[in-house]
Parts: C-alpha cells; structure tokens; sequence
C-alpha cells in the first residue's frame, strides 16, 4: 500500500487526524523526571502508550533529540522503534540537500530508523525531495506554508503567477507520482491553507501550529478537509504533552489527545 | 572576535581558502579500513591529520554520520571534538526550523558539540536563522545558490526585481548585525556566484562544487574573491577525501589539499 494510501486508512480506521508532536524538552516534562537518565526514552513512552488510541501519528522532531548530544539521538531511535505500525512515524526532520546527500538521510530516517515519513525543505529543488519519495511505501511532508512568523519572509515571493508557497504546493502535486508526497501548512496561516488545498487536492497535508502557536482549528479543518478524499494531520505538541507536571501528566496527554481529535471531527463540515 | 573576522584572520594567516568535506561513506574509504568498528572516526582523524597544514577550514556533513545511527551521531561528535581551534569548524547540517526549535538545533551544534558554523536553509525565514546568529563568535552560512540540478526549481523564481537567490543574498546581507553570516553559492553556477557576490560584498562565501560536482575553479575564485576585503571557503570533499584506496590515502588526501590551496591562490587576480 502506498504511503498516502495507508495514512487515509489509519485516519478512516481510527476515525482521528490527530497527530503528537513529541518535542521532549527536559526542562519542560515534570519535575520527577527529569532526573531520569532515561527521561528522553521514559517520558515518550508514557505519552504513547497514553495517547495512542487517540491518535494517528506521531512526529518527533529531531532537534529536541539532537540538542542531547548521543544520548539523545539513541532516545530518539529507540522511541521510532517503539511506536506500532497501526500509527505514521513522522521525522520532523526538515532534511533536504543534494541527491547524492540527500540519499543518506533517507537512509538515516527509513533504513537505520523505521520512519515512515519526513519532513522535507523543498528550497534545493527536485533532486533534494527525490529520494524520499522513491519508495512508494515510505512518504515525505514538503515544507510550504510554516507557521512561524519569518515565513512570509521568502515564501511570500511572487513571480506575478504565484507566491514560492503556491509553486511548492503545484510542483509537490506534480511530484506525487507514487502517491507518497504531502505539504506541511501552518495553522497559523488560514488564507494560505485555503489556496494550498486548491492547489494540491490529493496531498495529505500535515497541519503544525495549532495550539501553542495560536493557530486557529476551525479554520484549518474547513480549508483542509473539504471531502471525504482529503485527508490531514493536525499537529499538537506543546498542547499535549505537557498538560500537567504531575504523575498525571500522561493520563492528561490521553486526555487532550482525546479531545483534540474529537474537536477536529466535530469541526469537519462535509 | 566575531566569526566573520576570524574566518578572515585563518584564511589570511594560513594563506588557504580551502574547506575540506568530510562525507565519510563507509563504502567509499579504503578497503582496508572498512572492517574497523571505528572507521568513520579513524579515517576522519588521519585525513584531519594529513590536511590540518593547508587548511582553513572542515565541514562535516551529518548526513553521512546520521545514516549510521548512533555510533554515527557518536563519531561525529567525537570528530568535531577532534578539530583544533586553528581551524573553522563547520556543520553542514543545513538545519532552518520555527524559532524554539532551530533554537534546540543551535544548542546541538554550537553547545553539545564545539561547530564554529552551521549551514542553514532560509525557506523558513528570519526566526529560523536567528538562534545561529545571536553570538557574534558563532556563524551561519545560508544556503542561497545551491550546486544541484534542482537547485534552480524555486531559487530562481523571479519576483519581477530580483529572484529568490538574489533575495536571500541581499537579506542575508542585511542580517549581518553581528558580523557572523555567510552564504553557500554553489561553483556549478558561475553567473549568479557573480550576483551573490554583488549583492552581498561583506559576506564570506562557502562554494561547494567545485571537483566531483563540475565546477570551475577559475571563475568562482574571480567571482568570489573580487578584492583583500573578501572571503570565500572552496569545498572539496570526495576529490580530496578519496584520492587513493591504499594505505597513501592521507598523504593522497594531504597531497590534494595542498594542490588545491596552490590552485586556488594561482586563481586570486587581485
């Protein structure tokens, strides 16, 4: 099954286009914690277990990982390796560089790692992307509107057509040969979510932003999810897996993971 | 002294704008070598070792380190830890992500590990780049013209006064405040290193592409390095790193190095 393809499945299947943001932080998970030499590896295994029946994917992003020197990158694969195949392993990795590059990442985040899908910048062009999306099993989410407020900086650029954020969401389209590519669109951006899903009905589209950084959910289910054949992940991290500082605060992930997939059905409109 | 000025002092004091790439693939090192538990760490040390004289500077990409898992990112760390003082230190990581987590990134490779740089993605705008431009002491080298085919799907979008390349440069430029940015300009494409080079006259330049990539030695000197005032690092890492599959390959490695410090400022016409 093609990677776009199995994401619909577990969204339909779970009946959620939740997606947790495993930004672990060690200065922001309970005190109790922290202390832990483990706390990476422990912490993200409370919020799994507790949220998985909520959720459709996880996405780690891989700076919270890396900031820890080795320590955090042995968490980060040992926390990949955990999650079940029932879920989309998203490495918000942000990777792109040239083929022949490029080509060792995907290695790093499908071979050595059991990722289903990355992240990609799409600033070097075609080759960079390429080899992500070979595989049709394995997917890559293309950077095109990001939630941050420096975003309209360069993606705003028009060349009198459109802006570089609509060029990326076309030319991903037209990338999507093995049905494995999808565009990571801010929350924080509506107007631009509305053009995105225009511009490319058939990419799954990965949604960060709402929650911490403001980003408005009704507005983002209405322009993302127009049919029954789109699909969409909504991104929560800091929303999540930090709703309390006690040993509640898994049961609390659950929680919120609970309720912010049952805010999103209750948003879609078709 | 800030990054900018001590990049400078390096290349003058050595009389080298050579940057040596350390894409260290298993595959590709000698056969010998390629049993060693440790290769990636020993093959890295002796060409470290047999090009340290003319030198100014090392740039590691972490994908090549990254495709090994752990004991990848525990090599890496263990190389960057291994670079002298005398030398410019760079992570070619090309990392760019929302201003708390490229935050997290900068700890990474500025505090975890002792990078001097890191190359970084714009597309996501000027929070991204902030948190590897707040010390004066550490560097950024934005990616702007890149060495690949695909280099020229988006950066070339043109907004009717300038393409995106040329935008980057000129931001770039302007977000020098602490003497501490850089572009990356790839040497396959002569034509817009001539612009980058306009728009950007105080910035240092990282040229990769000369070598295996194709391209031409003579007109990326005369482009990038147009008076005393300018800076520019030429990168090679497979023409040099790979010179020999016998135990010669350091003295190979060494002896390619020098070639290219001797090539390079044969080229200077100032």
């Amino acid at each position: 099954m093609n990677f776009n393809e199995r994401l619909a499945s577990i969204c339909n299947h779970k009946n959620s286009y939740v997606c947790v943001g495993l930004d672990v932080d060690i200065e922001k998970i309970p005190p109790f914690m922290q202390s832990d030499p483990d706390a990476l590896y422990n912490f993200s295994k409370a919020i799994i277990d507790a949220t998985l029946e909520y959720t459709a994917a996880y996405k780690i992003n891989t700076a919270f990982f890396e900031a820890y020197g080795k320590s955090g990158w042995d968490a980060l694969e040992r926390i990949a390796a955990l999650l079940p195949d029932s879920v989309i392993r998203i490495a918000d990795a942000k990777r792109a560089d040239i083929g022949n590059t490029s080509r060792r990442y995907a290695h790093a985040f499908f071979r050595t790692m059991p990722f289903d899908a990355i992240t990609v910048n799409p600033y070097l062009g075609y080759d960079a992307v390429a080899p992500f999306i070979e595989e049709s099993e394995k997917g890559a989410f293309i950077l095109c509107i990001t939630s941050n407020p420096g975003g309209a900086d360069f993606q705003h650029l028009n060349d009198g057509t459109m802006m570089l954020f609509e060029k990326v969401a076309s030319t991903t389209q037209s990338w999507n040969q093995n049905k494995n590519c999808g565009l990571v669109t801010g929350a924080t951006k509506p107007d631009e979510l509305k053009k995105v899903r225009e511009l490319a009905p058939e990419l799954p589209l990965l949604i960060p932003g709402i929650g911490a950084q403001g980003g408005d959910l009704q507005s983002s289910v209405t322009h993302a999810l127009t049919s029954p054949n789109d699909t969409a992940l909504f991104n929560s991290s800091r929303g999540i897996i930090y709703g309390a500082s006690d040993k509640s605060f898994a049961d609390v992930a659950g929680e919120k993971a609970r309720e912010l997939r049952d805010s999103i059905n209750q948003c879609i409109e078709f």
